[in-house]
């Protein structure tokens, strides 16, 4: 007999993960001896604790195809972990609940590293409880700091808006240089590892291109040597441009953007690097400066994502379901890199056991000995990611992307449950 | 007997400016029985002052075509204002001088209204000092403020990539409203005038749709107002996307970025207006939120490029080589609408004595009662100028912009000119 899927879109959204939760739900449909129906957790793990579950086989075929070119999180995602056993045993025990009101014999959780971690503890409930369950961990997040695969989906996708946009940028300032604009910095996600500011790395083809400077958590900033490297670069070529992640910390380990712009800002939340940095440059070099904080925009921007993360994003989603009806629980299809030139990559099998509480830092060999740029080294790891173009389809100037109807499944296990 | 061409990019440059440049040199190379050699000024104006020509005849069809999906500008553009003749007549003597020697007979200048103004002289000049020369100016301004011409090569572009944004941010945080972000708030360009914001109205489909709040800078800001207004809108649709022109005034019509955030940032330089919208929004209702200040991306996003607006700056380019053949000065090609629905639009001429020191304001009807958006016929007007894509090819995943040789021209006027 088949059993109903459950699948939940977890943390901050990408480009891509709808292309993923198409993935799923194309290949669920695919295995009707298996899989009954597909519901979807309104708002993640959030929808399966109070018993908001979406069914997503009243959407059509075509609804689902169109995820695949949808940024964004077409269920709801939530940023809501689950602690541990010890701590929240009724969290899981409400899940197991719904779980067995739905008759849900199959559990997908797309997200980061945290979510793996919730999705391996389901998979070791439902031993302890006894109640059959496949917990198979779909991976999603623009960090990229997942361990085993080789690169995380959403990721690419990033990493192709910011080399695009440093690289179109820098020809700006590069025009406007003479009289204008010296200084241009981009401040790009990336709280403790550098992944996504060194993808802007690769905007630059050759010696003198943007950008000049990267910025990384993993290297504390030196004021000093900074305003002598962007002295240098433009008195060499005539401008400077910067990317900053937004994780910059000063020498004592605090995140620059709270350090240093707390009472400028009056709060403390990350996202104030780069006006920061400008007044550094300001201060320090007295030149004229222009700013551009990516935030969302960098990871919904759908319309330029990679089409290497947009077909990877969509192998780990069927894979997902791949593995369940295979018979598999507690893992994570990982993506495998088998070449590098030409780029290569298949689908592998991560035991969750070995991805939650793991995360995957930039190597110090990605990271040129000045602390100011990427080596070859993670030129070569990046470049693939960011091939190929996948665009969505426009009506009016404007992507079409879709807005499922996003049903409701009636409930049954009559009780509420506060979260 | 042929005579050469200068043309020269002139002030902020744009997605599209290279795109017109390549209409004018294109145009030209058709013509060689009335225009010789085309030079360009290496970093605009000043170029032709200090006598630092190019010569745009050394290279191939093939880089001038490529310039048809470059940004930036190609030569160098700058923000040099020329003055009136009585302040400095010496400016344009120099012009004439370096005309003269090198047998210029065509003078395109690429800009907005400060260089309409300055054709607009040149041909006057020219007149005056008996040197025939014809001087046409070709638009552009991502402000859309010049009159007469329908819209201004470079704003479609710019409207369609903040359109764009908004509608991607606005997809990201309505998936993520229930745990996180509940306010998002994206700043875009336009010191003067709301129509770079009033751009991203034309994401919002439908009721409910991002942005839910377009701040002008025709409306001065009532704070009361947008928390009330922003507050309502979290209310009702579970968060709330706003569009902010960096311009906004407050009450007594200074910047709010100058104005708020001086003691702040530490400076008066505009752009950043979001985050102090952003403490705004937290210190009056704190909800969780998000800001994006997109500064030199938007405008140098050729990668999302309006194909309206690629083919209007072409358009204009080589109107304005066959308006100079043709034997007229003093004017410049203008985008004349036809039609609505279908979108239909040629090009007519616009007398520069009428263009010169006119700007074009959002009329108050474009912007509807209570301030927060725009109307009707707004959109109307605004919604063609971003239909159609007209991607760039890529190479590694990055669009393969060219740069050109720009090749100096031999000096022949024997003196310096210092600027």
């Amino acid at each position: 007999m088949p059993r109903n899927a459950f699948y939940a879109q977890s943390g901050g959204v990408t480009a891509v993960i709808n292309v993923s939760a198409a993935g799923v739900i194309e290949t669920a449909r695919q295995y009707p001896q298996h899989i009954g129906k597909l519901y979807a957790g309104r708002n993640g793990i959030i929808g399966a604790l109070t018993e908001d579950l979406i069914d997503t086989s009243l959407e059509s075929d075509a609804a689902i195809a169109a995820l695949k070119y949808t940024p964004s999180g077409a269920f709801g995602s939530c940023r809501y972990k689950l602690k541990g056993f010890d701590k929240n045993l009724a969290e899981y025990e409400r899940l197991i609940e719904v779980f067995k009101a739905h008759d849900i014999g199959y559990f997908f959780y797309n997200g980061g590293g945290d979510s793996a971690d919730t999705c391996l503890k389901i998979s070791q409930l439902s031993e302890k409880l006894g109640y059959p369950l496949q917990a198979i961990h779909v991976p999603k997040t623009i960090d990229n700091d997942l361990p085993i695969t080789d690169c995380c989906p959403g990721f690419g996708s990033v990493a192709k808006y910011v080399a695009v946009s440093i690289r179109e940028a820098g020809y700006d300032v590069a025009s406007m240089a003479k009289t204008s604009t010296k200084v241009f910095i981009l401040e790009v996600m990336g709280r403790h590892a550098g992944w996504i500011a060194a993808a802007g790395g690769l905007a630059a083809a050759k010696e003198g291109d943007a950008p000049h400077l990267i910025l990384f958590p993993e290297v504390k900033f030196d004021q000093a040597a900074f305003l002598a490297r962007v002295d240098a670069t433009v008195k060499k070529h005539g401008y400077c441009v910067i990317v900053a992640s937004e994780g910059l910390q000063n020498e004592a380990g605090q995140f620059l953007s709270e350090a240093g712009a707390k009472d400028a800002f009056g709060h403390a939340q990350l996202g104030g690097l780069a006006p920061l940095l400008a007044g550094i440059v300001k201060d320090g070099l007295n030149y004229k400066y222009h700013w551009a904080v990516a935030d969302y925009l960098q990871r919904a921007a759908r319309h330029i994502a990679s089409r290497t993360d947009v077909e990877q994003a969509y192998a780990v989603g069927r894979a997902a379901v791949e593995l369940a009806v295979g018979g598999q629980s507690g893992v994570m299809p990982a993506i495998v890199r088998t070449g590098d030139a030409p780029y290569s990559w298949n689908i592998g099998v991560a035991q969750l056991s070995q991805v939650a509480n793991v995360e995957k830092k930039m190597p110090r060999d990605f990271i040129s000995d000045d602390g100011f740029h990427i080596t070859e080294k993670c030129r070569a790891y990046l470049a693939p990611l960011i091939v190929g173009e996948d665009y969505p389809p426009y009506v009016d100037g404007l992507p079409a992307y879709v807005q499922l109807q996003n049903t409701a499944v009636p409930k049954l296990t009559g009780r509420e449950f506060k979260i």
